[in-house]
């Protein structure tokens, strides 16, 4: 088929890269003259110089795919929107907001516009393993994108039949799924992200109490503003985090993707001396959690993995001196300095 | 009554003080020869050079308070249960976890010394307010201390009378109450500081989400490791945290003494500028989130204000880089330095 | 001062009566014709029975007040502008949300009617206690309704003046204050509740703990299902939780008005027996949560808080079955019947 | 090598079956007779009718590997002890607390027997796809028992090499591994299991909010008591949870071994309605909280993920009434009926 893809970053331009290694004919557009001119000459795709040039050079029903920041997509879409023809499909396949595809697929319908939502798992790792596609949208144009979504996901691969599935048809066994009207794609990723948010949460703190074994062996200080630790004897282990990691690799329960990264960092760096632990979100952890209060449906586990990385980055810090003040206010008690 | 007072810190001292002020006679002790000194000279009370002396000083039945650190009680219990008799009462007013009044009971018993546990809250404001007791041990040792109970307690006070308690007896209005057997003061002390923990968050939470009302005011980045604010103009308030939080202190559901301390500390310092934000943790919060577990008993709020405290002292440093490097290992994401 | 007053339900019917004791005219109108005939015989106020007759009554520039369930005020706004003139004031004084304040305000501007929203605290002892009052909007409107703020508002009252405050000026200890512009009275009024959330489940954790220190004198199973209590002998306390909230009331850092209700619902029946446990939620904590996150403000006291409620309504249910599912699968646990 | 195990439980009897399919010679006792003699006369392995005649049977230096419940451990672990004799090997392979394995190395110490703590992860499935080994304990009688782990461990099986490890030696590979001194086993596996219980309350709340993606197609009741759904189109999507959770397995950031036993629960019985939502929970989600709080290390993901448990059992319901009672009181808010 052919697809004209707007936005080269870490995902666009692996995208291309599998769907031409599959025999898809495309046509990409990057703001940065060097990004398209580069890529165009490592892979042989067209490079277009202009959002205008790429959608001309399309055959209708034109497929245009933007894999562009969350906050560049308005513009973006806005542009195509005016260049393409009734029947065109777009496809925003980056981090939207499901409300905003319910949104533009209302604003484009007028035009005969059909507008694909789809949320795309797999990182940097794509290229090799493919990617897991969440599509939301009109189910004619779903289906005609089949074969595109067909080649970016990873197929069956080597994960085990699941039992009871035996007789169960359509696409999940291949890593795409149709999975409901529009923004029904950006829904489930945005769910899938917040679930992704709680996983490597539950694996940092588990970690973090592991490094923490050895506290035993520590000097405490012996005032009113310091708990004793009562059995220091209790506290004595020195894990190696880069082995433990390895080992639950292999049939444990808590066995993962996500675990095999922990493994692979551990290998190298062992105390993770290369990162700061400012961790930054990227917006379906925020709107998940604004889903699951507009349900009424609990979800302490998934914020508080969401208000670790806010506190990460500082965020708490008046909340912090909030206590503190009021510490000092019925107790007298003054902050040790030694933080 | 008479009674021999060990420890003159924060708590000790003004305790002292209180029972002086209604005609109680009270011999001190204090490890440093000058802070007993400075304490009998300013008080009149008697200073004991030695525990030995302090002991000699009371007539039997002797009655000893001890209000020393945590982790010293044990070491100044066994000094003062081989000095005392048969008949004898020993309190332990300060934060002891309740498993350790348990056992010292058990082990004073055979010596026919009687153990009270008697938690202790009013803080630095004691001396005036009066102390809130709650008191465990055998009902012949607490009713011989009453007199010391209700002199140390507030008493009713300004409260109004609870509606439905207009023919309950008991001293509970009175600021003391012997609440169980042993262990039983230091267990109810124990889940009143779980519960401070908790209501100290809440206003530090809602206290923070009101300074950052004006976040639409400030410039973000926009790029894939920022979240884009979608509605800026919802957030350009800038509230005066000192006006709230005394508002709140007339006719609003969340009045409470916690609050008026709020409110002293923002009128001198809305910026709380002299606090850094490291928050101490005593002891009483982990026990109260062990008890919750052993018990069952399901305790979210709870445990997490323990949590930030912990956190608010970089113990979760090390779960921080957990984070950040899965985020490396999938996405390529790179810590961005402007923390 | 003149004013319409629009719901007679729980808070109007008191906030009217409370601001004729102090010589005010209010005009009363309600859509239930019994409630306002009633309420006008009882009070003396004017009962309108339309809103047109009610708008009709009023001099200007008029003021109408807004007291209808969050779902309602959209509905009567409309109508109360379409009877209104420039210069008049409508103040919003439910629970509505912020961002509707200020999507109203700026609908009504052209008119040249003035929008001010009051966030209203107090419940049913507002009639005696006062209202502690959260205002937004425009400056002048603000301060031409100052008669009545003060009149509904608490005044000084018995609360002691706050340290560091002799010289301040303002209206926030009379129980009101103009917090900002438009939709802030509702902000701050909003996080007043998402407080009030984590406070009322701290102290329900807190005794939940206390209620359950008698589990050492159960009986438990001993099967691969559940886990044995280790230390039955520390679980033997059957506390009195009327006498002990009682206790809290007087001197202890966690005393406040939510304790004394705690308390008086206690001593009528110390097993609450006549409670369910489901809990509603107004919406505040929803929107608290909603603010925090969109701010990057960690809440995870609060946002613990809110779901207890959802959980207590069974919006959980699901997620338990999923739980209950995956043991099932990975190691073959079936359910325990006895819940 | 040679082996006696007690207890043929769902783990121990498949433990013994691998062992045996590998050519260890396996004694096997179970308090049951119909169990052990049906057992060995599926397997041939030999059945002692008493733990007596299972130490007889075995040559020393012997080992004596235990598999019962956490509660049992210590009465068995006596008995075997005194038919032991100095050089002999025990090995807890269950569910214990570290802190008891501390315990009874020391107790066995004097007597020359060396004790080995052995957490075991891998559930039903374990027979085939092996058993995940974290032991702690004395080295010489760790590497002792070499062959036997080797055996029961999953070996290095389909998982692709872990990037940085090409020269790193070591038996984690291959699914075992000695943690480090006695209790290190059993920490590491109740580690393991706390971050078990947070990823699976992170798929269960991420699957609970897609479960109530169509909450907008359903009534809602306008009352003070109700928070109005203000976008009800935002929640019109009925998700097919079988064929999602199926589709993250592949290709996904958050695809697990947890989420394929979530794919065939889902496969059979879409609404899970062959549970009741009652979870249990057994010890180390218990014990890894108390471990964080006694080191200090902030895990709230975990402790949510426990208290979820806690609360599906009912272990709040009196918590759930002193909210209610609270609203109540200040009010007047009355429960609604229909939970």
């Amino acid at each position: 088929m052919q697809l004209g893809m707007i936005g080269l970053g870490r995902m666009g331009g692996n995208m291309v890269r599998r769907l031409m290694r599959t025999g898809h004919e495309v046509a990409v557009y990057s703001a940065t003259a060097k990004t398209r001119e580069t890529f165009a000459m490592e892979t042989g795709a067209f490079a277009a110089s202009s959002i205008q040039e790429l959608v001309a050079r399309l055959r209708p029903p034109r497929v245009v795919w933007l894999m562009v920041p969350a906050a560049a997509v308005d513009t973006t879409l806005k542009e195509v929107a005016g260049l393409v023809q009734k029947g065109d499909i777009i496809v925003d396949g980056g981090n939207s907001y499901y409300i905003d595809d319910i949104r533009r697929a209302k604003e484009l319908a007028p035009q005969g516009i059909h507008y694909v939502d789809c949320g795309t798992s797999g990182g940097v790792w794509g290229l090799d393993r493919g990617y897991c596609l969440m599509i939301g949208g009109p189910k004619d144009a779903v289906l005609y994108l089949d074969p595109i979504f067909k080649s970016l996901a990873p197929g069956k691969g080597t994960a085990l039949k699941t039992p009871g599935r035996e007789k169960t048809g359509g696409t999940a066994e291949e890593g795409y799924l149709h999975c409901g009207p529009v923004g029904g794609g950006h829904f489930v990723k945005m769910v899938h992200n917040g679930i992704e948010y709680g996983l490597m949460a539950a694996y940092a703190e588990g970690l973090n109490i592991l490094r923490h074994a050895n506290v035993g062996k520590k000097e405490h200080a012996i005032d009113a503003e310091t708990t004793p630790l009562r059995h220091p004897e209790h506290y004595q282990y020195n894990f190696d985090l880069a082995d433990i990691t390895e080992l639950w690799r292999r049939g444990s329960v808590i066995a993962s993707w996500l675990l095999d990264l922990c493994a692979t960092e551990f290998a190298g760096d062992p105390d993770l001396s290369k990162f700061a632990g400012s961790v930054a979100d990227s917006g379906e952890g925020r709107w998940t959690i604004t889903a699951a209060i507009e349900e009424g449906s609990p979800a302490p586990v998934l914020s508080a993995a969401l208000y670790q990385r806010f506190s990460s980055r500082g965020e708490d810090d008046f909340a912090r001196k909030v206590l503190s003040a009021m510490r000092f206010g019925f107790g007298g008690h003054v902050e040790k300095s030694d933080k």
